[in-house]
């Protein structure tokens, strides 16, 4: 069994951004060598998602209008009584999720004909990580 | 290290739907010959989930009511101007999840009493599809 | 490659809880041997979760009280026609989560720097599993 790693770093300009990482996740799967296998992405910090979805401007909206919309970010947060002002981020992340995992099959990520990896940002303006672990032969 | 990948393929009649496919996974995991392994099964379509739960028709009814509710069809979206009419459906595919991911236990679907793998489509009356991936040895 | 399976039981107090079960799946990854692969943590019941984010005593109940407004416990459900009384809990649970599939590195959950793994109890009062699943080698 092959095993590889990798870290993406991000910083957004915005508060909330959502980053079509999918490119980043394929040059991963390439460089473990692995043809067959399993390969986890996700947020390593506790107020972004890692996503599949499609990759279209007006989706990109609904998705953050619903979330604001549900989890607006000036809402009263027992969280944010810590000095923190993120509460609505770690409602945010729950609801798009942490992590995906993504098939590898001939050496490439085996996808349906939309889908896209997306990093959802929802506390941003400073550097994040995502991880990548590809597992496999 | 052995791998195994199958597709399944479903057209539903109306627009939103909820199948138990669990069977058709448990076929899958003992074709692959795998005693010890993780099996991925994952909407390979962006407007449809995995998800486990329990096959009871009621509670469809009620994740049904839920969803359409929360973010009903009819609703304004801005995925819509595209001349597309489900930017619903792929909200709501973010809240049910697009995978689940199965240990697979002497060469079996390492379940609780009532977990069940079901397909939820909420843009149907075409054909999609699901893909099962099945590693370990 | 190896596995290793463990399973973990709990019987919340209360009706709803958020456990911080971290310490148990690192001293799952641990007795695995594992050095490199992935752990698959998932709740073996249909009205629980596992997720992670933050340990933070405010955000906890930030998690309850969103819960709790969106899928009321006295509201009406489908589901509880049958004689249950958890409509809620189904539901809950599908937006917090089923599992969560963390990597192993060098031995060791491979984490950011806030990630934190909780059983999140939406039904509790009785005994229930969580399943451990790791492979690599």
């Amino acid at each position: 069994m092959k095993s590889y790693r990798e870290e993406l770093w991000f910083e957004t300009k915005t508060r909330r951004a959502y980053l079509n990482i999918t490119a980043h996740v394929e040059a991963a799967v390439k460089k473990s060598g692995i043809q067959e296998g399993l390969a986890l992405v996700n947020a390593m910090h506790i107020t972004a998602s890692v996503y599949i979805n499609d990759d279209e401007a007006g989706l990109l909206i609904d998705y953050d209008d619903f979330l604001e919309g549900l989890v607006p970010q000036g809402g009263a947060y027992r969280h944010n009584e810590t000095g923190e002002d993120n509460g609505d981020a770690h409602i945010k992340r729950q609801l798009m999720g942490r992590e995906v995992i993504v098939a590898v099959t001939n050496g490439k990520l085996d996808f349906g004909p939309w889908e896209q990896i997306f990093y959802g940002e929802f506390d941003g303006r400073r550097k994040k990580r995502v991880l990548i672990k590809v597992i496999g032969e």
